[in-house]
């Protein structure tokens, strides 16, 4: 059951030889990689263009419009790693800013991925501080409530254990689990191989139809050309 | 009534000459020189700021989740067509990226308008493909289930048939019907030299109260001032 | 109660004096000096990035896909105003663009805020002139119906009343009443030169925990730290 | 190209006898029958449970806020007649109440279907008069600006073309082109002839997998059991 | 300037008389009546069919995910009154529920409008406590950041002065100032009356175009009749 | 890792006897129970009011706008169970209706809770078949693409281990960890003999103020009482 009030410290980040390799490819090769699953939802936007990271997850479940518990997991954050901040219901108050980014910064932090609002984007951009939330929101919050840090969360979708690898580019931010970190990366790193390959000819004029073979299938499936 | 399974091959585009005069104009001046109608949802918005693309439109209808349409969409484009991208239903997933941005440039494509998502949006920024969509996302689709290429589709809320001309830029996406182009182009350019004048006045200091005659109508409404 | 069809000539505006020192601060600083209050809805997002203005409210009040109003308000505006459009339904329809900007900034406005769409975005990022809006959207709009101007308005989510402090930036927009004014910029510099310092300790790897001497309240709220 | 400002008078309406067939059958099976096409989107919700229609259309391009062509489509209803309103924008305003209601009914109408809108919504139920539409709103409106009536429109992502046949009920609207009227009454007929065995089976504990005879293409696709 | 952490005990309210003649009209009439302004959004909906209300505004203003001050309100409730709570943050939090509507009960309120979350609807149904609200959410809330007690808020979009009249049907939600509830309740009156006359008319086939007068200006706005 | 293609047979179910207890207990009280956690998004609403279920879960895993694995489901549920449908991306299509809960009901399911749409609705009212979902649509689905059977998934943000309690009833859907239920079932059954007591005071006319003994850590906090 999901517990309240609970810091966890030692958690099994991922290999960091595998993030290391994740952190090459794009949101969308580790997800096909994956099989097509890990996910957060659309509305998860990065703050400035070209705003990217990869790292071991800390997971922080926060309330609503109460920021105490990211101040808590400050002191979680090893080198490397990224910040995952869910909240026990939707909300878009500015549970962050450039203090926090920081301090974030300063324990080694690779970048903040929050269901939930953010505030000092100008100063962020500058900092070069990666961050992907649901929303720009000046709005102060509280610390008053306890949520959890390293517990499993659900972030915008998505199922976040502590020490999962986050990637997060500006086709959104997608999880691999701990353990799958290596053949994902792996997964990945065929997967890129094999496009640029399909690139150059699609780049040459050959059809997707006759490159992946689809002619016959589409015909199978009753498709009909007319004039 | 709306077919499932067909494509069209031969279908009658706008005329060049038109389309050409039409792409010197903004969105918001051809919709106005249409008779404010035309326009697609504003949550169609460019993947990169400055995008545009006018064209004639090669139209899609997929189904949720799969974008085997998009390669069948491939072969029909001709230099200087715009795809456009109806779904059955309400989707946001990654139907398009940089593989089939590659294949539809090399058939000529100007542009993309799609009532779902895309992704590679930093590949699809540095080719400077023009994309119009709802949504960013990396999610994956099957190529299971058939749609129709060149029949009439609404694409976020807009009828458009194949062959219409599509033109978007910062301000939207707007439909201009293939016979309409050529009087829609002219009535385009009579707007814009006309505002280049008002331009001029309203930056010296004239009121558009005055400039447009609005006082007198607007007292006749019972507009009232009071200090 | 609010009436339609009035336009207040002389209003009160905020203190100049206060308004150049607010113009020194963030919006999310300004927010804080307030008591966290005053703040439009997340959705009012500047049409280009770095859009920012201060100024005292010239209020406005329209009808849906009617922008005869802001018409009648640019003979309101003085110098140094920032335009408040609050409509009487939701609407997105395109009811300000580079003309009227024009005429705007030919009065002497430092922006406008608006909860309704916009349009000529290309444009009025080239003017460099600051919006912050609901929408993009190229929609024409009519001018058949009376509004009111300088009444107070609720502008997503906020009251304005004229005369105002207008605060935009990319954290949003902020709203300070005019006899706030000077008081809320003297909180706003207070809390901006405690920051410094907060940011070279966080810098340097003091935790807020300790900064803020937050351990025996979390302590006292009953956190656990587990291993 | 659409046209504002026009009244079609005479159009031609779907076969009462397939009109007449159609009513016996829930949106669902049409939408079936159809192939899957010709949806509204599913906020288009009835005003009161159990509510339910089914007509020829009467086509209404209305401006935001702006309910004078409602007044125009009156004159143009004959009895069995389904009023569709679409919106030239995003609109929730309450364009029709009682008093439009006792108009309709009594010029033969059987029901509204409205991408905007309604209010008075508790003398509407007493009335049992079907109304879909996207919003109850108490917000009145105006009449101003010209729209059109019996042009073809998008209301509620779905083309709607005067004539045509508009069936509404608890799961959504769908809109069946006048032509295709009668055959997708018959394919209606038989795919509910079809349903009632099936229905049966089912309740006596057979499998879809076998009724359907899925298990060899589930495998075929790679389903695998795990215990 | 909003202030937080204040409870206004004296407040003037509305006069009784005149709030008990507005409780005789609907929503619809009386927003007309206002000249069509002091709706909250469209989102605000009675948590069953048929509820309603009309009293004397006690306002709240509560902070996201907190329901404290709904405690401190029910202190200040006098018989015939409706609460009215505004959150500082957008919240769907179920921050009312059968225990606080007990208590309401007990101490005289009419019912509840609030934009956040309610629970506990079978019990709340069963009682006939007439709530209006956002959402409906199971979600609890805490008890540890103060708001404030009859200060102006804006709920949903519109704003409330403590002692204004509420009134909300099937309809939605709309605020009568203080002052003006017996010129609104008089002009209501004079509507309905109105009312009637028309709805025979247009019951026994009379056109509004006729009734109202519309055939000229119609015909001068441009309106063509075409066959 | 999510896997996809998957069906998992054999899975241990809550105790029947914490189900059965658990069933006695409104959502709000368990959720509650559970520390407040565990509760879906609340767009998840019951198809008609009263509906109510509580159950052991079958999970699904669907791909948008395809449906075969409900029909894979139907074979994995036993009596008692409550099928829960996760999608791999936001849709609203109609996946569910009186077919295929005829034949859940055949098997022993108490109820469907589904991110996603169902059709039927007047169907599935009569047979008082409990239905909590995202959506009505009367949209069809293809059977085309795997998914997954008794995984872990995330369904409308709410983590689902198959096996858990499922509660749901007008107040939304809360998900009881399978380990979790009867002490969650005990603390119900507290706090709800607690509420009783409770509820009485508060009917007397004793505020929660004094009964919560608030009005110290008001004082503490700072809140003001003025005239």
């Amino acid at each position: 059951m999901t517990q309240l009030g609970i810091v966890k410290r030692n958690i099994e980040r991922a290999d960091p030889a595998a993030v290391e390799k994740l952190s090459k490819f794009g949101v969308a090769t580790i997800h096909e990689a994956m099989g097509r699953v890990g996910l957060m939802k659309t509305y998860m936007r990065p703050i400035y263009p070209g705003a990217r990271c990869c790292g071991a997850a800390v997971t922080v479940l926060a309330q609503p419009g109460d920021n105490w518990m990211l101040h808590v997991a400050a002191e979680q954050i090893r080198p490397g790693d990224v910040v995952v901040v869910a909240c026990t219901t939707d909300n878009e108050d500015g549970m962050f800013g450039d203090l926090l980014a920081t301090s974030f910064r300063a324990r080694g932090a690779k970048g903040l991925v929050i269901d939930a609002g953010v505030r000092d984007v100008r100063d962020l951009t500058e900092m070069q501080f990666a961050v992907f939330s649901r929303a720009i929101s000046a709005k102060g919050t509280v610390k008053a409530t306890l949520g959890s840090i390293n517990i499993p969360v659900v972030c915008a979708g998505a199922l976040v254990n502590p020490g999962d690898v986050v990637v997060a580019d500006d086709d959104g931010v997608v999880i691999v689990p701990r353990l799958a970190a290596q053949a994902t990366a792996d997964a990945a790193a065929a997967r890129e191989a094999n496009e640029a390959d399909k690139r150059q000819k699609l780049a040459s004029g050959v059809l997707g139809l006759d490159m992946y073979k689809m002619r016959e299938p589409l015909e199978k499936a009753g498709l009909k050309y007319v004039d």
